[in-house]
This record gives C-alpha cells, structure tokens and sequence, in this order.
C-alpha cells in the first residue's frame, strides 16, 4: 500500500472552488492500495488574515514534509495597498518556492489535446500559426533577479541578477530530461541575452558545457531572449521542444505562451525540485502544482470560476511527482472530452458552473 | 535656409543596400532652403574590421554633433564567435545609445497606415484580435541591467537592474509628450513587476509621482510586465497608448510588438533623449533611427533586403527630430501607396528589388 502526503493551499478568491474540484478529481483515484492523505492549510491574503504572515514556518515545513503540493491562487484587492512583495499574498508563493527550492517551473503548452477545442475557439491566433505547436518552457524559478540582492533607497534601486554556474547546471540538466521524455526527444533552446549581459553569458557557457557532457543526444539552439518573444507569436511552431529560460524572460515567455491556447483557465504548471528517479536528489523530489490563472477575486463565491487549469495540476502532479503517468493522461483525456462537449464555464462560453464541470470531469473518468 | 547633418551610418549585411534607398527618399526633400549634409561612416563589424573597435570615438563625437543619425544593422557571423557584448558589432549601437544619452527608443505599432496592406496578409493574429491596434512602445534605452555594473566570474555572473529617480522621471516625462501628442491623447501604460523587483517599486513610484505633478490630464495605468506580454498576444487593442517599460522589459515587449504587423521589415525605430521642444534639454535634441530588423547577412548584396523600415525611419526622424511632420506623413503615405499597390520585395510575397521599391516610394512622393 502506498499513502501520499498532499498539501492542499486553496488560498483566495476562487481558490478554494477550484481546488475542491480538483479535490474531487484527485480522490476518484484512490485505491484500497493507494490513499491521498490531505492537509490543507492557508497562504496568501488568507493567512496574513490569521497569522500576520503570508506563509507561516509552520506551512514551509508541511510542504517539505508533503510529496506533493496543489497550490490554487492567492492575492485581492483587500491586501493590494497594504502589503506587497514578500510581504504580500504573492510572498507567501515566493517564500514556498525558496524554501522547497523548486527552482524549475514548467508550463506545458500544446494546442492538441487536452485544450485543443478551446484553442481553436480562443486562440487569437490564425489557425495554421498554431497548429501543431507543443512546448514546454522550463523557467529558471529560485534565482536570478527574483531572488538578488536587492537596494531600496529613496532614489535609487537595485535587484542583483546573478546566477552561479550550479543554479544553471541543474535546470539545464532538469530541462534536457524533459526533453529525453517526449517521444521523439525534443530539443532544448535556451533563450538568453548573452549579447549583452553577464548573467546570460555564463547562462549559455553553462548550458553548452552541461549539454556537451551530459545530453550530446539532446540538439541544443541558442535564441535570443527578445527575437524569442517574436517567434513565439509569429512562428510558435519552430519552438516546439523544451525552452528554457531564467527567471525574468521565463516569466515573460511562460505568460506569453498562454497566447497560444489563448485563455490562462485551462493551463496549468509545475514547479519542481527534481524529476521522480533523479539520482542527484538529497531530498524527496518536492514539486507544488499551481494553475497559471489568477486568483479572481471579482467572481469568487459565484460557481463559476474555471477548474480546469486547477484539475490538469492533478495531472502533472501524478506525472511529475507520484510517478502515475497512466493517471496522469486519464485526467488529460477526461478534460478534454468535458471542454469539446461543450459543457464549460462562462469564461470559456458556457453555462456551467465550476461544480458542473468537476462533476462532468469525474464523472468521464 | 536651414542645413541639417545627418550622421549615416549603414552597417553591415544589408545595411548599406538599404540606406541607400533611405538616402534616396531623404534627397526628394532638399529645397533651395533645406539641405540635408549627410556624413557616412563605419559602425559594427565593418568598423572593428577598419579599426579595431566597434564604432570610434570620432563617430561617437560625429553623432553629438548631428541633427540626426540613421543607423542600418549590424552584425553577421563574421564577428559571431569573435567577439561579443561591448565588444562585437552590436555595442557600436550600444556605446551610441551612452554617448549620445539616448535614453528612449520609441517602436509605433498600428495595424493601420503605413503597413495596414501588410499586417492584413502577414500578422500571424486573426483579423478582429488586430483591427485597431495602434500603440508605441517606449522603452528605456540607457539604464537598467543593460548597463549596470557586470560582475563575470569563472562560476558566477551578475548584472545590476538598477534605476535612480531622474532616469526613470525623464522618460516617464517623454513618454507622456508622445501621449499628448496623439489626438485624442493617448493613456500611458506603465509596464514593471513592482509584485518582485525593488527597481519596479521604485518605477512605479516615480512614474506615480511624475504624471500626478506634471501630467494629471494623461490617463495612467500600471500593468505587470508579465501580463502585459500575454495581453499583447490576446487583446492588443486594450493596450492601445504608450507603453512604457525599462529596458529589459520594454526589449521583450517591444520585439514582441512586431507580431503584430508580423515582419519587422516594415518596421522603423526611434531613440530619442528629447523631442523637439523639450525646454529641460542641455544639449541639442538626438535622435538615432534604425529599423528593427537585423542585418540578414544571408541575403546581402543580393538587391533583395526591404528598405521599407529603413525609408520609413527617415519619417520618424522628420517627425522626432527635425520638426517635420507633414513631411513624415508625406513618406509614410508614399509607403503605403507602394505597399498597397504590391510593389514588394521577396520577403513580403513581392517580386521587386530593393532599390525598385526604394524608386517606387519616391515616385509615389
Ligand atoms: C505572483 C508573482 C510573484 C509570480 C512571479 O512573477 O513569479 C507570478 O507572476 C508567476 O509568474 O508565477
Ligand atoms: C543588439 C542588442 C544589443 C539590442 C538590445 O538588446 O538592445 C537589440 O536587441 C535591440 O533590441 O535593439
């Protein structure tokens, strides 16, 4: 018998709507052989409410402890003025990325299965500019200018954007098993600024170093982090593979890349410490599942926030984390036959309610 | 009468080819009262081949003493493995941009004149997720990681992101004047990630402060940088203003900005550290103007390269520096007769050389 351990951290808005749909996706896989033991606990607004702390020592180390943590969405305009940064709802995300050191997130985008109906309706893009397209970028996520030193003075201010040859190795290699797992390999393109930034020229020495030792199987290309940005949008194919980034043009390509499918309420993401079976790992493999929207505020408590990006996080979690990849894509089929018939959330033109579609969804499993 | 000089400075691959027709458009404006006294010299590879360095101090000094520069491209693979940063072809425009204090690039993007024929055919967008798109981009030029102090070890690198309240404030305030300007006045979009970055606090700060004391009647909004490259790529219209951000945001955004009218050969820029008028100016106005595109080495010397981006910055240039505006329109509707009527080279589906369509434009003036 195996019991996983699972943080639950519905935070606010629609959080908690989402994630218990995912709840109830999650628990359809339970087996007298297999038990999903949950604890929920508060971050984000929520916790600064209770505790004063966006997230408390107390979080971190049930997280540490967890083998797998879903994570819904925090943040609202009642902590908007007040508190921001660290100090912020978001902090409490940032704080958990630090102290899980998950320092590769992951946001698969694909418009085939499972989203393929909706990007057809909502990409903004013409149909033959999509077709086909299916990447995963690997943002670099306990790093860089995110996590630097930082100088706040009355007229002046600074954020350190360093990275140290270690920081890149492990991303890199993490990005290159990515790779090796899809069927043909894909290849890696790392995206920097190497024409102009420190930072991005040891980013690329570090990566052809890694590549040359490690993965010489795995085709390695060098883009340019601003032209990257126009291919995304104008030929998103000739990206297809694992692209990887640091943490600031990762957050700008990760977001950007939802263009593709063209709605943030169906993609979700993963933020990894290490792959099931890395060798390298002192720790169990941590990993937290979050969903690439936000957190609504404007239309939480009305059953209509879209589940799905939160419920394809229980399909990578088992991809990435639980080592269930048969699970994983029963989910992803289970999805995608809900959203092409038509039984959908407003944001995506329907009439259903968030409940409806998590039903709808545990019920085609 | 009045004489301005022009620094040229065409560059290498194409940029010789396509300054040329630039030239060509320029010289249809001579009058008995307005001369143009164009000054030609190396910048780039060609440059460090001549001399050793990619661009000299006499052109650094021929560049203070212009009215305005037209940069063409530099660059190829020549000097790829050769040299790079400060030292490749490209810091010949970056040691520019610091010489002559450039401090705002300026990047127009509409879906309508001159390139209205051109995004129709080539944006990668369906057409209602473009109709109406009409922003430009400002971005800081001279500051931020891209010229903050560089630490470049064996196992470690690290850039500054640093920005002090005057830099931010100058182009805060110019971006503004661009705002005032269009008819009616255009909202400023203030793009940061002031949720991480202690230099995005400060910016917003500043950007606050400057448009409450000087700027009460522009529309001011602040936008996550993240998001806004997602809002880009799905509802561009919503940003239609100026869009300011600092330079490695502003370089992300501003090339992805491109996909709109989906080649950046039709694509002019402008670096700017004033607009004509600017009473806080200690020197006179300068003004670089280069298109967005590279210098395709592949395709040099082959009549083929666009000069459509080139000819267009001598309409920015009349608009930005040289006080010109009817003028500007007057090549910008040239452009777009040519356009329209098919007259293209290979790039955009055409079969004309570049100097027939360079012929064609000033035919069409
Ligand atoms: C909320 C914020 C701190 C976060 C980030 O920038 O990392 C978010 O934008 C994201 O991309 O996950
Ligand atoms: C060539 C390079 C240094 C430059 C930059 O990043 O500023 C270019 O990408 C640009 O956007 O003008």
């Amino acid at each position: 018998a195996k019991n996983f351990n699972i943080l639950v951290l519905p935070g606010d808005g629609i959080g908690p709507e989402v994630m218990a749909e995912a709840v109830k996706v999650l628990k359809v896989f339970e087996t007298p052989e297999r038990k999903f033991e949950l604890r929920q606990e508060l971050i984000g607004g929520c916790s600064i409410d209770a505790y004063g702390k966006s997230v408390t020592e107390e979080v971190k180390q049930a997280a540490l402890d967890s083998d797998a943590v879903l994570f819904a969405a925090v943040g609202g305009p009642k902590w908007d003025n007040q508190r921001r940064g660290l100090d912020g709802p978001e902090g409490g995300l940032l704080q958990l990325r630090k102290a899980m050191d998950i320092y590769a997130n992951l946001r698969p985008c694909s418009s085939t299965s499972p989203s393929a109906s909706i990007a057809k309706e909502f990409s903004p893009f013409k149909h033959d500019v999509i077709e086909g397209v299916d990447f995963v970028v690997v943002r670099e996520n306990c790093g860089g200018a995110y996590f630097g030193r930082k100088v706040e003075e009355e007229t002046y201010a600074m954020d350190e954007w360093g990275y140290s040859e270690a920081e890149i190795q492990r991303v890199t290699r993490l990005s290159a098993e990515v790779a090796l797992r899809h069927n043909p390999p894909w290849p890696l393109i790392s995206l920097d600024k190497a024409n102009v930034l420190a930072s991005s020229r040891l980013w690329r020495r570090v990566v052809d170093k890694t590549m040359a030792a490690e993965y010489p199987q795995v085709k390695l290309v060098h883009q340019l982090a601003d032209s990257a940005s126009l291919i995304l949008a104008t030929n998103p194919r000739s990206l297809n593979g694992v692209i990887l980034a640091d943490n600031t043009f990762g957050d700008m390509i990760s977001d950007q890349a939802g263009s593709i499918v063209g709605t943030l309420g169906v993609l979700p993401s993963a933020s990894l410490n290490g792959l099931p079976g890395d060798k390298t790992l002192k720790t169990r493999p941590y990993g937290l599942y979050e969903p690439t929207h936000g957190s609504a505020p404007t239309i939480a408590g009305q059953n209509i926030a879209n589940p799905v990006a939160m419920i394809l996080c229980v399909a990578l979690m088992f991809r990435y984390s639980l080592g269930m990849e048969d699970e994983a894509r029963r989910v992803e089929d289970a999805v995608r036959k809900v959203l092409d018939s038509g039984l959908r959330t407003p944001d995506l033109g329907g009439k259903a309610g968030t409940k409806e579609v998590g039903d709808a969804i545990v019920s085609a499993l």
